[in-house]
């Protein structure tokens, strides 16, 4: 069924497909997973990158409140539910494979658990690891 | 040596780890890989997401152009090679886990495949997908 999201690479703006279609074509993982990233969607910055299983898509498409599906705990994980620090998902996008997801998300309080703004603080590069940001 | 990582949670800001220490303690998933994120430095959209072995990660760092591992053609796949189309890495993280990449990088060209300005063109909504944008 992934032919049927590959044949969106040369579809026209516009094109529309069934979400139950779209859901039966993903390529999920050999776990049922697919990789998803949360971006602000006014600032741009990339907050973290969770997983998701059809479960916690559509929660998150029917709810607008973004739910992921916790590796660690086996079960939905409804980013906020204890921190209050909730996501609001303003749009959602797939891309050319269908084998990643782009949230795009308002989000309520720091989205890492260290309490930086971005779960992405440590700088790796040649020189390995610096931490950017103290956590709070 | 997850752990080495997860130290980092409480560290304070310019804590730093050696590479090799770093490249260790990643937890590579069960195929050696680990997601990363592209996204550009100056706009700040997100254009892709690709997989990293712990060679491409090197090869990336060392050389400042993007090179992911082709899970398809199972081999390194640096960026643009055939289309021109390459990724300058600008600046790299990994996140709070470990187990994600986000590259901050310049664009060379369009990152996707199809000619559009992202690979993340499909608006997926309960009404399923909605392509944004033509191919070129």
């Amino acid at each position: 069924m992934l032919n049927l999201i590959k044949s969106l690479e040369s579809a026209p703006d516009g094109t529309h497909l069934k979400l139950l279609d779209v859901l039966q074509a993903i390529p999920w993982n050999s776990d049922g997973l697919i990789p998803a990233i949360a971006q602000e969607h006014i600032t741009n910055k990339v907050l973290m990158l969770a997983w998701m299983n059809k479960d916690s898509l559509l929660e998150s498409l029917s709810n607008g409140q973004v739910c992921y599906w916790s590796r660690s705990r086996n079960q939905l994980w409804y980013k906020g539910s204890t921190s209050g620090n909730t996501q609001h998902l303003v749009s959602a996008y797939l891309d050319c494979d269908g084998d990643s997801l782009l949230l795009l998300v308002q989000q309520k309080g720091p989205p890492c658990h260290t309490g930086r703004p971005s779960c992405f603080y440590n700088h790796i590069s040649n020189n390995g690891i610096h931490v950017r940001n103290d956590p709070i």
